[in-house]
């Protein structure tokens, strides 16, 4: 086997065979097939693609690419949620602990942020004393004592896949959705969950902006989980405008706990109830009623247990970006368009994220929004709020913000998209 | 500029802009782009193309890259010939002296065999004492006092195309004709020559297997010539069956010399032929008789300076391999078919090539053909011999040669194709 031959196969548009697929991928785990060699095989797949076959193949050899982990040990029955990534989408944060009080296990194995959108274990770390990195042994005691655990994913689970996106982060191969599917798939397979949730976000805040390539990338992921014996199931929820009021990492803890708290934007809340539903309904917990857990107080519970199991302190107050600056509403009329690209990049440039895996985040640095689409506004009344410790980002930001809010002449019909776009199972 | 918005932009099947190119290029010379960037460009230039305009800025952005030589102080017009690699050819030995002996300045700035294709280099090192190093005073002076000169090309013309040929090498990403237009462009514009000849070869033994896709390089490299001030014209000619009867390094040289002294097979006797006529009339020589410079004997004299210039001894007996290996035919009949790449691959399996870059090559190593398609053959007659120093190595070179010939019963037709299929000015 060589790998000029393998990457011919695909430039040529041919099926990759079982064989050349174990070959590629452990050979460059092994860093027997170069990164220059494997970047020119995603481009490859990614412009000629992969068949239903070769991804499940690919997918089965990164998971043997590393260790596997198991649950079964637990009395509850596990429930995984992944989202493809969004602006402002910090629904694992009340939702893990809501599904925990709903009696099932919620592993959430979670990554930092790279580009426009937020990574949860940014968020969760600007708990005071919260941290992400815990023992396998930690992680189950967690797991077992709260319901939920959120920590970072460990290097031995398919260590073929950190190494390939890696790979392709740096090399414009990201958008494949062969790649992006066995990625996810690999990560989620290995870790042993019993079940699993996928939210595909869909829009201009998400890698897939059409409802078309979405729909293909949830397909593709709902039958690999199915093949290898997880309950899978996956929502197309939208991601045209960003979720909620807040983008950055404090802000969302606070939205967050709101929502756990009984209140929270609307759009959020319908979002986290929709996925613990299905979460429950795959771990077999028909009957369990999630909104009830919200407004008893019990998800509220679970989240206070969960941040204090690793060391956090839920009762400390969240960190403040020391500098603010207020966009207002240029004209009076109804806010018809507010871009979720637009709002992930300025919260990204002010701060909120990094732009090299090596950057550290600025926990309060963000964008606030004052008004959601639909909302009727007033020229001058502040549509946005900035937050940043580098206030010489603001300028920046603003850039990143032209053109990425609409405000209609008072009266112009306006019809909100719905949150859950189809589902997939 | 950064390189991902530059894989991107060809990647989803755009135009690269000349900013665009420049930079790129640039960059990845100096290093400041990564291996695997550049790979994943080159891929997606493979798949999805690049325009005229696009090639002509790659070219003059890889130029750029280096240093430009210059012929201009010559008392001869140059005329240099290209041929885009074959089995058995070993043209550039008869043609150089030949054109010189007719009035041009030959300069060949030539390259070494990396797979099945045997390099000009390896051959000419095969004569004891020859050396392929010279320094640009040392190469001019040649030229200048012989009329030809075969030597290794400098470091420093086309840099960019030194690093991304090696690149494209190792990551399936040579077959594109965007690429191996602009990269044997870029060396001989830098190079400085009045006029080129090609000889684009097509056919099993060849990168372009269709007459089609070598149309279409001809026709891109001859427009890059053009544009670039260099009268350039190409032929098209057959690789499908080696040239002449044998393949290797000082097999070759010693075939050659047949050639210059009036003899020789007649299909390398009609290409070089050909190809000087090309070249004399490419760079004002319109008078020269090529034919009678081989049967008067001034090609050869030629061939014997030039030689002697580079410190060969042109009268050392030619070093042998130390073992052969007869293949004989298995029937008696016609020979209808006798594959280039197969006996391409043989020889290089035999020690004619190199797998690697640091491989050295076997001077008598390589496979002589008794026949040529059409030829009427006897059941156990010889129809190849084998030549290795290192026998060991002969099962894995009959291996490659299974399938390769084809012997059919007697009075099977047998219409040969012309060694010239086509010509693009």
């Amino acid at each position: 086997m060589d790998v000029i031959s393998v990457i011919r196969t695909k430039r040529d548009r041919g099926r990759l065979s079982d064989e050349q697929i174990d070959w590629v991928i452990d050979a460059y785990t092994r860093g027997a097939v170069a990164d220059e060699q494997m970047s020119a095989l995603a481009m490859a797949v990614l412009l000629n693609g992969m068949d239903r076959a070769e991804i499940a193949r690919w997918t089965a050899a990164m998971i043997a690419s590393g260790e596997r982990m198991d649950f079964s040990s637990l009395a509850r029955p596990t429930a995984d949620k992944h989202s493809t990534g969004g602006v402002g989408d910090k629904i694992t944060l009340p939702l893990a602990p809501l599904v925990a009080a709903c009696g099932a296990a919620v592993p959430q194995l979670s990554g930092r942020g790279l580009g426009h959108t937020g990574g949860t274990l940014d968020k969760l770390e600007s708990i005071p004393g919260w941290r992400a990195s815990l023992s396998t042994e930690e992680m189950l005691a967690v797991l077992d004592g709260v319901g939920a655990v959120v920590c970072a994913a460990g290097d031995g689970l398919a260590p073929a896949d950190k190494k390939l996106y890696a790979l392709r982060d740096v090399t414009g191969t990201v958008e494949a959705i062969p790649l992006i599917a066995s990625s996810i798939m690999s990560k989620k397979i290995a870790e042993g969950t019993g079940s699993l949730v996928l939210d595909v976000k869909v829009g201009s805040g998400a890698f897939m902006k059409s409802l078309e390539d979405a729909r293909e990338l949830a397909a593709t992921m709902v039958g690999l989980g199915t093949d290898h014996g997880v309950r899978t199931v996956a929502l197309l929820t939208d991601m045209s405008v960003p979720l909620g009021l807040t983008a950055g990492n404090a802000l969302e803890v606070r939205e967050s706990v709101e929502v756990l708290a009984g209140g929270g934007p609307a759009d959020v809340v319908e979002l986290t109830l929709a996925l613990a539903r299905e979460m429950l309904d795959a771990a077999g917990l028909k009957d369990a009623d999630p909104a009830r857990a919200l407004a008893d107080g019990s998800a509220m519970d679970a989240w206070r247990r969960m941040i204090r199991a690793q060391g956090g302190d839920p009762d400390a107050a969240l960190p403040v970006a020391r500098d603010t600056h207020v966009v207002t509403a240029p004209a009076s009329g109804v806010l018809t368009g507010l871009d979720a690209y637009a709002v992930g990049v300025a919260a990204w440039r002010l701060g909120a994220g990094r732009a090299r895996k090596e950057d550290a985040v600025q926990a309060g640095a963000g964008v606030e929004l004052h008004a959601r689409p639909g909302d009727p506004v007033t020229a001058g009344q502040p549509l946005l709020t900035l937050h940043t410790d580098t206030p010489e980002r603001f300028d920046y930001a603003l850039e990143a913000l032209e053109g990425g809010f609409t405000v209609s002449p008072a009266g112009t019909g306006f019809t909100p998209r719905p949150i859950v776009l189809d589902r997939i199972s």
